[in-house]
């Protein structure tokens, strides 16, 4: 059977929880082998565990997930680049500025999972979902070209990629706020059906899922 | 046993579904006696269902829930303005322009429930919510302020009031859209926290609920 | 001739300038009799300072001016509610809950102004507007409604009313943000239509300036 | 002398006019000789009226403008992707799905222009911007991209690179709608605030500009 690893990231900025790690522990798939790893949200040693857990559990698929407060809906990214620029300090304290990610890596990685068809799986089972073209450049971004790099590098055969989802709705609740969310147990449900799509689909759909800027 | 009226609406504006209308059927608060009454997105007509339906029932409580589409959180209404202003026509073709709902009416009715207390019994159950200033000036804040002009005309012991939700996370990925939405259940259980609260408060909480615009 | 008076607000909520206020000292209007009075961002002193100017100057029209951060365009308030519920401390320390602005007093009032033919005058002149239904609950609305009270109750003569605008271009440049803003000539400019078509206007366009919530 | 090319695109989804070029059209820069070129909003055509325009100017800095509507302020762009997907279709009539702009390109450029030192004299003039991470997938991101391999493969003295604009403020009123914009003489005024910043900048600034996500 093959495995599918998961990662979510500890909680930054001050927050209490992170809804990444809280949704993929709640992520439940019977018949598939799920390993879930959490990520330190610190530039260099996320990447550092991110390989460890890669090596330890040789996984066919690597679903990398993180916050994005804010957006409306769950969004995989489409394109990692190289590049980190670091708005507030990561949770060891560094901003990196203008720093690659990989010193002479291309600019940029695009997915390896088939998004397209995993938005539209989450759509048929009613959680709003929508590819993203920026994974920003703080450490979510940085993750997601390490990955990439890694698989490009050594292991072509796994498939990955990065998923952002959107502030859980009991964040939202508990700090009094008014701002888009969704429920956990709803991201967990279609990070469920995202990972379900990517280990069914060889080839993703054709349909366009661009945006205009 | 006293009785809660919960009312919700068809669709409107091209809508094939109108989340208010089916998370109040959802609701289910075991011990309490809830009736459920559909209006319809109509200026004049929505008033009279409604009437009827207080006077076939007989509630102490009365809930309005409406359509807020665009909003991120569940949002009750403190204010319904004497005044109807409709930027796209209601389901029967009438879009009425500075028309008062009631001729020599008050200016504006306050909510006559216990909003603050139910944003708290909302957040704690996980569910985002926040106090709304404006019900807009179409079918939503007439049958607002046609309500409250019914209680404080011919019913004063019934306490009443009206939800705004958001649009249903279901709603949100047929349309394939990226917009703030909540589950259809979450809407529900919210609504069933909202009218908990509602029946266990007899004071609202003082506590700042305001918007500085 | 008749004089106008226009009022702005003196910064809050920590900010170095208000907007509201640059612009109208920015308004200019050959041949009209334009006051300008600086408000303090204080509950009650406020409307003390309001009242002395209206006294003072013997307005025939009365327009009060406040900052809406965060709004995309600038928008001319429909109604002002009997009621202060502040989310933050105004200048003098206080937060009010729940306190009606005159005790006894109607729920609400709609402005005095002509406030849809002024919206199409600032649209004609280049400049975004539109119509709001809430000057929220902090010292803007408690300004409205003072203002209102007053003329309803003593100045039955005088036309007044609000205006919300949005941050300036300057405020967002200088505080590195992305938000919506205008620059301050152009709300001047705005305000400065709005006020003619204040002045040459009797009855008001009959046109949807409505909202759905 | 050296030479400054500026591009704005024509109309596209129906608008009647673009703010890209309007603004384009407004840049006044004594001393400077800029060289200003409509672009279709069309996917090949419009690098081939670009290629043409670079080959009959030799210009040391090109500068590609278009319109990111709904955005609050101006954004220079520091990625371009190899890749179009099109949501809408182009002036032609074409939509591409999941196409390389250049076959065998590699996925990526990041911009050759000093775009924080840009935002930074953008600011200064009191307009306000900010460094943007995706261009999209439509025809902005296809020209920025095209430009970038030209650059790269023919004319490494070239220092090239893309800015979006938002909805100009006239656009926005005369559509009687509400959202962020800024006055076309504003745009314009940020644009020759950047195109001097690109001039008499070298080296980059060094500060933090990036996104969490």
């Amino acid at each position: 059977m093959s495995t599918v690893l998961l990662t979510g990231f500890e909680p930054f900025a001050g927050d209490a929880v992170n809804p990444s790690w809280d949704a993929v522990g709640l992520v439940d798939l019977p018949g598939v082998s799920v390993v879930k790893q959490l990520l330190p949200c610190v530039f260099d040693e996320s990447l550092v565990v991110l390989r460890q857990a890669v090596l330890a559990h040789n996984p066919s698929v690597v679903i990398a997930v993180g916050l994005a407060g804010g957006r409306d809906v769950i969004t995989p990214e489409r394109v990692a680049i190289n590049l980190s620029d670091a708005r507030i300090p990561d949770n060891s304290g560094r901003s990196p500025i203008d720093e690659p990610i990989v010193d002479g890596g291309p600019a940029a990685y695009f997915t390896g999972l088939p998004i397209k068809a995993a938005v539209a799986a989450m759509r048929t089972a009613g959680i709003p979902a929508a590819v993203s073209y920026s994974a920003g450049t703080f450490v979510c971004n940085h993750v997601f070209y390490g990955l990439m790099h890694l698989i490009a590098t050594t292991a072509p055969h796994i498939r990955g990629g990065f998923v952002h989802v959107p502030y859980s709705a009991e964040m939202t609740a508990s700090a009094g706020a008014s701002r888009p969310s969704l429920p956990l147990h709803t991201i967990a449900d279609g990070l469920a059906a995202f990972t379900l799509a990517c280990l069914q689909t060889s080839d993703d759909l054709a349909v366009a899922e661009g945006t205009l800027h």
